[in-house]
């Protein structure tokens, strides 16, 4: 896309944002209803152009430019499809986040302040080669009112071109204005996104480190995500051995690439079963780094930073100074030091006697997710449809002049109704 | 300052945030406590101080440094500085909004989800030449576990160190680590500031539109403020006149350097006192600018860009196009024309039948405000002690792992409780 095409669709999502920020929900459920039924019944012709993606990228993975690891995750199958369905069914069963009453008060007599929850404005997503993401994305978008600029991975051109057409044919159907959802493809079109604050109002990128780390490096537009995972689970001095080894092997292994496995293990130095654990991690094919140079390493493999600490003070110290503010974790039987570990851990998510595989949006009982924050303002941890939305004071007055409160002659009355 | 030491100023508030942020109310309270008992004590020295910057401020006056408006805020008079005594005496009382549960959670039995308030981190204030602000800040700051790096107005350089060592003094006594709340001085500093995201959360810009604009265009730390107030009111078709003329002055004249102050008036075109107003305007001195050729200008003073409009719809789109997200009012008695002001203006603060003047954070009930945020993420409108909080995730478990559920052979509860 021509850079001037770039800035014009941008300011037609934000005309089109000015609608779709009053939706009522059956609106929106109607269009993703719409987005479910064309998905059953173009399943075929979306298979094929799934698998125009799936031989496009063998090349790529025979030079070498693509890892099996995104190669395996490109194919979309019966079962991922109707997942994907799924996952829109239960988000039509959503209760819709926009126009929600948060509070009012009573300023005064004939004078009500509500705060109510409205959507944000347009959205730019980045988001991985996976087949899945687009639609997943979309449907968020779509459920909470705003409207969005979407650049999906290369890789996976051909699927999200059929997407792009169903879910906008499906809207336009529901009534919705046109580049209320918008597609584009190249990293030339990302780079000319990062430069429009004036009409984007969230950057969330989903992707490697290294994505997200130029995104953050190259706008003013805020940014949701997070850069990197170094999540630590502390081994406290008293633990049951069978209790530590299954959650440390579940922490590594379950899926060593998420951004919440495990990264850095902290074990308390009179710990009594330090060795036994060691050759317990070897067993499930783990590599253990003892004392790394640099504890700030995301392996997403099945390798571990190893510590011995003095105790609870130098696991907090640890994490607060390696850590990536993400997910961490204690074990522990001293409900002391766990609540210590929980208070003075200063992570998204803090964890005690589990894995950090947990943090995640659907199993925090989210519905669906957005993506995992590390960032300190707007959403921390993982982010739901809630995100999504900001909110907006109303303010009913019955003729009312802020003069006399200034004089002191009228006293606000400020209560809550 | 020279600029190493702005790093590790920074890294300082860092490390000292990581002990505040856990401070239980009755320690934070009596440091706010200890600041008000010195304020007392000092004032003599106070006022001596403050009397410095105003001779200084005198220079700049006649070489036309500074304009008769900064000039004449700068002075700290009993009256003031009885108020912002007071002020912190309502801080004080204010319920402390950290470590509050927003909610919990059972996941699954013995997995238990909470989501509570905590404070954000460290905090860049660059805030306007008023001698009050510093107090009132760096007592908000405290007052949510947070730890800040401010800076000053020069114009106010003598009254902000004095104030610097009576919070300092306080802090200290009340066992607050070092470094909770710093002072900086220069241009300069704030240049060196703005790259430290590695340690500073979130940056608060107070003071005129060029200020904020240069913060937002130089730093990658999120920016909570607002560049401009282009407030309008829109007078719709029957109105009565008398309520009308009240409003419209009282939004323009009431105070007009304000950021909710009046800028543009839309009147509907089969409005019947057109004239009638105008006249009335001018008699209040307010200067009506007809179709001016930007309808971008915030004025801060008498003066009223002015424009017949066909209707409510061509009211909305030019708010939406030329206003700043910041205060709007509509004049109706058509309640179905209201609601559609109230849905469809995108601003931080939509009204109905009153001043736009209304928007603020103590007219809102708020008991202190951190300022006015035209942002669309993190904290919008007048923003109070909530807009210097975040949230993390606690979750405590009984030996949980996750492979179960992501087998299937578990399922999660997701159960409020």
């Amino acid at each position: 896309m021509e850079n001037n095409k770039i800035i014009e669709t941008a300011k037609k999502a934000h005309d089109a944002f000015l609608k779709t920020m009053n939706f009522k929900a059956d609106v929106k459920n109607d269009a993703l209803t719409k987005i479910c039924e064309k998905l059953k019944e173009n399943k075929d012709k979306i298979f094929s152009e799934n698998k125009k993606d799936i031989e496009s990228a063998k090349e790529l993975l025979a030079n070498g430019e693509i890892n099996k690891a995104i190669f395996d995750r490109l194919k979309l199958d019966e079962s991922k499809l109707n997942s994907l369905i799924k996952g829109l069914e239960d988000l039509i069963k959503l209760e819709d986040p926009i126009n929600k009453i948060l509070w009012q008060k009573e300023l005064d007599e004939g004078l009500i302040l509500k705060k109510i929850v409205t959507p944000i404005g347009v959205i730019g997503v980045i988001f991985e080669a996976r087949p899945d993401c687009f639609i997943q994305i979309s449907s968020l978008i779509i459920k909470s009112g705003n409207c969005a600029i979407l650049k999906g991975g290369r890789e996976c051109i051909n699927t999200n071109k059929i997407f792009g057409e169903i879910v906008n044919c499906a809207l336009l159907e529901a009534g919705f204005p046109q580049n209320s959802i918008n597609l584009v493809y190249s990293r030339d079109d990302v780079k000319e996104m990062l430069k429009l604050d004036e009409y984007i109002n969230l950057i969330i990128p989903r992707g490697g480190n290294n994505l997200v780390k130029y995104i953050k490096e190259n706008t003013k537009i805020p940014v949701l995500g997070h850069a990197s995972g170094i999540c630590h689970i502390f081994v406290d001095e008293n633990c049951d051995f069978e209790n530590v080894k299954n959650i440390v092997i579940d922490a590594k292994t379950q899926y060593p690439s998420a951004c919440n496995a495990l990264e850095t293990l902290l074990v308390h130095k009179n710990y009594c079963y330090i060795d036994k654990l060691k050759e317990a991690l070897l067993t499930s094919d783990i590599k253990i780094i003892e004392n790394p140079d640099n504890y700030s390493i995301e392996y997403s493999d099945k390798i571990l930073s190893f510590k011995i600490v003095d105790g609870i003070d130098e696991a907090i110290e640890h994490i607060n100074k390696y850590g990536s503010g993400h997910t961490d974790s204690i074990l522990s039987d001293n409900q002391k030091n766990i609540e210590k570990f929980m208070n003075l851990v200063d992570s998204s998510s803090v964890m005690a006697n589990c894995s950090t595989r947990f943090s995640d949006g659907f199993r925090y009982g989210f519905g669906a997710e957005v993506g995992i924050s590390t960032n300190k303002t707007h959403a921390r941890g993982p982010v739901g449809l809630e995100g999504l939305t900001i909110y907006k004071y109303l303010l009913y007055g019955s003729n009312n002049i802020v003069l006399p409160y200034a004089t002191g002659e009228k006293q606000f009355k400020h209560k809550f109704i």
